[in-house]
């Protein structure tokens, strides 16, 4: 079912796949190709969500917003409902359901968000020759929930969530440089170290995705994760909000190259 | 009543001075501190203003929001209705009122957006021996409407307002990659060269601020200007709203290097 070379897809051709039920992290898929964290909310709670993304933009940098109702939007050529791989739906804060299309909960009053999403900047990791652990594992980032706060935004507030890498010392400098570069897919670390400085307590257990193996001479680095609005979304009570089951991204029709800076 | 060397003065002390009436552009004013558009729309408007924001960054890069009726916001620690050099009220789309301050105009459920502006980025061109005009001259920097359109954003529409530098040509090149890296304040030029070609008629005759001088082997290079959501306030007839005078902007309390990048 997972086709041979995942990252020589292209992104139609992924979404199609998508669309016909494989469920997979996406990481490494479709190279080149922007990957895009997904959240739909109503319309009575788009504007707390955008300026969100304004205040927090390490964490929630927005790409592309859709029309209310709309399942597409200008950089994502499929449909939003069906298109990515997996799904979590949310009522009152909780995740109620992870589903592999969502057509039939999609309401006309949803605007959706996509979210920029670090898998963008890993292929310019790997061909600067710093490895990148859960690639070369196959399966999907490890995500946690830490101690440190959003800026709020109207109703919404919540923990900053980040996704974990481990790189050994000697190339540290050189992921935080490539990184920066990419600012509207996360940019640079928010942190370099020891995990317990920001509330999290063992890298073994992720809060999402799965762990991945931390080498003697190799430093966590930590970056901003665009999972963190849907953690945003579960402190905060939102009563009804669809976003993608993370590491299931939105595969976008843009090219990382748009969000590289000079 | 203007400072000997405005460039010197603290961004507090200068909002002083536009409390107690002075008129001025402010282009050179507070050297090294981040000089901001101000539109404060009703509410009901902020979130298409906020999307407009997100979909046409280069020329509306939102710096800071205001809570609903807040005359502060996080970068600004003066008062947005009195600390700035000139205000433009505008009704229905039509401007109605050029005034000193707008206490008495500020409603509860005015939302101020602070917008980059590319007087940001002029301290980094002249450090760097690229000449700029209207800070030699000590003029208002020249603003023009110009054929390119915005893509809209709900209610909002409207054209693309540019700031135009004359360069020399040897120097086009440097003064495009020092402003590119200020992607927040406007970033690189969004147009080299004829001005026909994006609309503009006549350099000597601009829409808002100054003439200045094209000098023989001089090049026109146009950045997009925070001008350009207040163009949309009057292509779109938007009931109410209030913008800084153009030229006259809000000096804030964040230094211009929070906005460089890599």
């Amino acid at each position: 079912m997972t086709p041979a070379d995942p990252g020589a897809l292209a992104p139609a051709r992924a979404r199609e796949l998508f669309r016909g039920g494989l469920r997979t992290p996406t990481a490494g898929w479709c190279r080149g190709w922007t990957q895009a964290n997904l959240l739909a909310v109503p319309r009575s709670l788009a504007y707390d969500l955008l300026l969100f993304g304004q205040r927090n933009p390490a964490a929630c940098p927005v790409l592309d917003v859709g029309d209310p109702g709309a399942f597409r939007t200008e950089i994502f050529g499929g449909d939003l409902r069906t298109d990515l791989p997996g799904y979590r739906v949310y009522e009152n804060g909780e995740p109620v359901a992870d589903a592999a299309e969502v057509t039939g909960l999609w309401r006309d009053d949803l605007v959706a968000f996509l979210i920029g999403c670090s898998f963008t900047f890993e292929d310019a990791l790997v061909q600067a020759g710093v490895p990148v652990r859960h690639l070369e594992a196959g399966t999907n980032v490890p995500m946690y929930l830490t101690s440190v706060k959003c800026r709020p935004a109207g109703a919404l507030a919540g923990p900053l969530v980040v996704s974990m890498r481990p790189v050994p010392a000697p190339l540290v400098a050189e992921a935080v440089r490539i990184t920066a570069r990419y600012p509207a897919v996360h940019g640079a670390p928010v942190h370099v170290g020891d995990p317990a400085e920001i509330g999290v307590a063992d890298l073994a257990r992720p809060d999402f995705g799965d762990p991945v193996e931390v080498r003697p001479g190799e430093i966590p680095l930590f970056w901003a994760c665009g999972v963190t609005p849907q953690a945003a979304v579960m402190a905060s009570g939102v009563p009804f909000a669809i976003g993608h089951l993370p590491g299931h991204m939105a595969v976008t029709d843009v090219r990382d190259h748009r969000f590289l800076v000079p």
